[in-house]
């Protein structure tokens, strides 16, 4: 992301010591003086030293879209016929902001939401919706945990049977290739990057429905259950099939990240198999099937490697002692919700770089004003040389979706995640106060629903814009 | 609430030996035998032993709802031109149901939902999708708690000042007279009382900003604080001004309930004030604020009685023993989540009737399926005599508004809510298992979906028609 492009609108200031922006702006200085915002004289322009000159697509596509936001009212000429009425900008639309220099930067470079399409079904709408909140909260990063057990709504070229057969509707309840692209050029013109999940060897019961031979099957006194286990690691064609997926999702998200899950690989059905049991003895592995979890994700990981990807894996990978890349980044989500600490420093102490995600699983809701727990988490308060703290490259709000789909998933995310993203975006020393971060992130609550995100309400009280969608 | 209008649709039966409806049904007795369902020939009929016939603008107005709910896609004459195409219902538009015949009626006779206006301003448009859920899971009472400390949107005819200065804005955030009526009739079409609450002496700060000496003046150090405590119950003028707003709320309300409040009283402010102080000596009060209370609640009780209302009120009221009529219901909230047994067999010992809200206050969110607790709920099952059982009129669901507007009302109410509906409405033997009641809810919840309500997700899975409304 250009820096040119982290740009943030004062919008409305109101004689308060701190800008009532969020989030809260690195270096900021506002003067009694006042200028008057008029949208006839108002423009966007483009810095003299930037690397983004005009022409910059993204750019200019900001720029319209947030002259909007800022003259929600305007439309140019009115809603009259022409010549007989005119519009008298500086008094009737006009408002006046203090002079304001604002230089910013983000803490972090990785600011992520993951969104849980497999649990349940998320219309593209609903993507596309959140795409636009993460922007006003400045999250650059959608993960998109596309598959998972219940549903493979992801429609791939090379294998069509895949969402045919594991989607939770063939033609509903699937994402095709013009709605993945959809959402990249919407959310590449936001400044969000797409970095997609296809969580292996667990966490794959859908795919084995569209894909027959991938999954273990599991026995039971000696002969298959029926069941099926996790990815069947044992067989060529099984390396064969993640080769050719990945090629076509290499190609399809174009961003340098992808990230192979690799979490809570129950061992259970792998023990049972006889097959699985004689390949572990043939390489060697004992009864150890940690083992067999660590060959199959340096496999995969080897194939993005070929792809020119690089891997995102959750910190089970890691816990295995994998042989896996040096640039592999690892995805922390134990120690739910205090305990992480120990695991950045583990982590980051074997020199791997590392996504901090478990203080923020936000679909785990409580009655009352949780963002706090969310706003005090200091991803930087462990353990470790100021080489380690360097690992940490951001952090990732997480939406599972075993309770969350379309309905009830904004209200959800917003504000409460805008909690975190502050903390990804700020300084720490001048954001570490939740009581004075509380009228600030009210406002901005406000602003969502101004901006037509069905952002739920703090405590008490009321916006002069109200959300009006019902 | 005519037994005629307790009707009940059997749609779309899949061969279960329980019929899929939510809530239950008391008794039910289905055959394999099939009739085709075909909207041309389907036409809802008066029972002839109905005490409701034709004309009845109630059920008139419900058949028509109905038929649209039963035949989503129909229009009569499809969308071609007349001539150029005939519709063949039967194949085209019929599907089959299974003959069954049901007889049902509501265990309980009041079956509350609360929404709180008065913490977050809901707009109308919310109230009335409130009111088509309601109606779909045979909730018949809306307890409209209209005003409370932080806003007083309810615009009064007597007293305009009450919503123009308590007002969160006094013209976007009230309820006019023409909004308060909307209400009532499209409640009314619905099988649904609107029984509004108007609390007091606590919970009353938005009352005094346009009403002054209403409440009373804080004291510290001798002097008046500046502050305000509960409506001050020493003055003549107070009791005026309760009963002409209350004449007006009678009038304006036709429901023979009025809710009175009562609750969560704090004495402190009465306290420090000497002219309250002498109030108390001169009535014989001693230093027992509680008397003060059942003095000021006694005249309001006895203000309603005079305008030919029943009186409801929070149990804090029984918990003072004030000198109340023998017929005020007493509404029990304390004992949250679990303990409310004692209450409900210390309150019906006395001979009063109850309505249970403490175990269905379900603003109170906990991640995962908090339904169950609801569902689970045996509110007869408490130390007391058969008399003392009968005593219990119903239960109501509320939805406090600390954390609660417009923005994430539906999904938290929908289908957690409808819980509480069935354990109110159907045979608690006949639906003693959470476990078979959830794929049912389940199929509900779809329901309400198709139906345009916004319900949130019970766990993994999806519907085949989706919410559309992002």
């Amino acid at each position: 992301m250009s820096r040119a492009f982290e740009m943030l609108i004062a919008e409305q200031y109101e004689h308060q010591n701190y800008p009532r922006v969020w989030p809260m702006p690195q270096i900021s200085a506002s003067s009694p003086e006042q200028y008057p915002l008029n949208p006839e004289a108002f423009y966007f322009e483009y810095g003299r030293q930037s690397e983004a000159q005009p022409g910059c697509s993204v750019l200019d596509a900001a720029f319209k879209r947030y002259f909007s936001l800022i003259f929600p009212d305007y439309f140019p000429g009115g809603n009259v016929c022409a010549g007989q009425a005119s519009l008298k900008a500086e008094t009737v639309w006009g408002f006046f902001v203090n002079k304001t220099d604002i230089e910013d930067f983000p803490r972090f470079q990785f600011r992520g939401i993951l969104l849980d399409t497999s649990r349940h079904y998320l219309p593209v709408q609903a993507i596309l919706k959140t795409l636009d909140a993460m922007a006003y909260s400045k999250f650059n990063v959608f993960h998109w945990h596309i598959v998972d057990d219940p549903s493979f709504p992801y429609q791939s070229q090379t294998f069509p049977d895949l969402s045919a057969k594991g989607a939770f509707h063939p033609m509903t309840h699937i994402y095709t290739q013009t709605d993945v692209q959809r959402v990249i050029s919407y959310a590449r013109l936001r400044g969000i990057r797409v970095l997609p999940e296809f969580d292996s060897p667990g966490h794959t019961q859908s795919w084995g429905k569209g894909q027959s031979d991938l999954l273990t099957p599991c026995y039971k006194g000696g002969t298959p259950s029926g069941a099926f286990g996790p990815v069947n690691p044992t067989l060529p064609s099984t390396y064969q099939f993640i080769a050719r997926l990945f090629k076509e999702v290499s190609s399809v998200f174009p961003d340098s990240y992808i990230h192979l899950g690799g979490d809570e690989v129950n061992f259970f059905c792998w023990k049972s198999n006889p097959d699985v049991r004689a390949f572990m003895q043939k390489m060697g592995f004992g009864t150890d099937f940690t083992k067999l979890e660590a060959f199959y994700m340096e496999s995969i990981v080897n194939i993005t490697s070929t792809l020119n990807k690089t891997a995102i894996v959750w910190q089970d990978v890691f816990d295995y002692h994998e042989r896996i890349p040096e640039d592999t980044v690892l995805h922390i989500w134990k120690g739910v919700p205090y305990d992480y600490t120990k695991e950045l420093s583990r982590i980051t102490k074997a020199g791997k770089r590392v996504v901090l995600a478990a203080p923020w699983y936000i679909n785990h809701i409580a009655y009352g004003q949780d963002w706090r727990k969310s706003y005090t988490v200091q991803p930087l308060n462990f353990s470790g040389t100021e080489e380690q703290k360097k690992l940490v490259i951001g952090g990732e709000v997480c939406m599972w979706g075993e309770y969350v789909d379309a309905t009830n998933l904004t209200p959800r995310l917003w504000p409460r995640a805008s909690a975190a993203a502050e903390r990804l975006w700020s300084d720490e020393k001048q954001t570490s106060s939740v009581e004075k971060a509380f009228p600030r992130l009210q406002d901005f609550r406000c602003k969502l629903l101004r901006r037509g995100i069905q952002a739920e309400p703090l405590y008490v009280g009321h916006c002069r814009h109200e959300y009006q969608g019902i």
